[in-house]
């Protein structure tokens, strides 16, 4: 049985233009490894079809939107398409404190607001298209997209496409199963960092001091 | 086929106290993962029995090792329990040219020349004993070491022990498989990082860019 020591939970994002499959990598991560919650953003756009309430996202009016903005109960907040995203501070904390993994589903815009208010604790990765013809076809299996959606979609693909270079990972997604790999390596071997274990490791460092200090005492 | 993008190599530095599993590691790395080379050191100490000259080390006399140390031949050197070690400059700027990574069984005087000379191309990972027992049944195995020499390296193991903090991974190696799979975990997310990468990354960008302008564009 390794030696799992207590530590700090991150925050890993996950970014893409829609259609380079962040959202089902999202959900392959959550199946797979347990220790990874999902941070539900708030928004104020309306649900499409199967998208369920606190489970896709917390639906709210923009209202509510404005008032936990201006409340500070949100983390980072965006405008996409003309409507709000946010994610709600609590559960962060909580899980963190917990020592459990949040994974975020934000565009570049939160992603900033993050890396600005929370720099130790995030992790970064950008997940690019292999080619423009593969997000286009992923973008149209989507049945609840109508064709101007798609259109609206692949043309914003270039913006979003534009900030690739402020994430810390870039993995192209050709292949899911080897996408997921790549990232499960990165949280596995970011959970392995000595900067986020410092507490855990000194106190496993001054046993073995002590320990060292008996054994080399023996005659 | 995932989308293998061209990169500089990286050097891999593992450091740990002797006993500790660095060196069984290091050979089950260098098995499961084929574009690792091993960087050989060249030292001025005699062979163990059963220690292959180029192999393990090249073995060199002092007036060798001073006359390449004086020409700049040596990327890193040290003095350890009397012995010098060093790492020949020219097999790792080959192989990061070339893409392959480069394993560095070094000590913490090594890597840190190694990050004063390369800090963006190294990765250094810590292995740490689970207990002082355990290292000292490892160091006892080891039929070459007199039981002098194993007292001498657990009398080192605190000193050595003492620069952790100095790594940017740390692995408690209570388990060779998992350790293993913890360091190949570390070496899969190095490579995916941006910053190795930025080259091929921005050559994919650019032709993403332009894929996605004349799609847009299509009526």
């Amino acid at each position: 049985m390794p030696t799992l020591l207590e530590r700090r939970g991150l925050m890993f994002v996950l970014s893409s233009p829609s259609g380079a499959g962040k959202t089902t990598l999202s959900h392959m991560l959550l199946e797979a490894e347990k220790g990874v919650e999902m941070s539900v953003s708030v928004t104020t756009r309306k649900p499409r079809p199967g998208e369920r309430d606190h489970v896709d996202y917390h639906f709210i009016d923009a209202a509510e939107f404005q008032s936990r903005a201006a409340t500070g109960a949100l983390l980072e907040w965006a405008e996409v398409f003309g409507n709000h995203y946010g994610t709600p501070r609590d559960p962060v904390d909580l899980a963190l404190a917990g020592g459990r993994d949040v994974l975020f589903d934000i565009d570049w815009q939160g992603t900033r607001q993050l890396k600005a208010s929370r720099p130790a604790d995030l992790v970064t990765v950008f997940i690019l298209p292999p080619s423009a013809a593969a997000l286009r076809e992923r973008l149209l299996k989507r049945a609840q997209d109508s064709a101007g959606v798609v259109g609206e979609r692949m043309a914003k693909a270039t913006s979003e496409i534009s900030h690739w270079a402020e994430y810390d990972y870039i993995i192209v997604n050709d292949d899911l199963a080897a996408s997921l790999v790549a990232i499960r390596s990165i949280l596995a071997a970011e959970r392995l960092k000595r900067e986020r274990r410092i507490g855990a490791l000194s106190a496993l460092v001054k046993r073995l001091d002590l320990e060292l200090t008996k054994v080399t005492a023996k005659p």
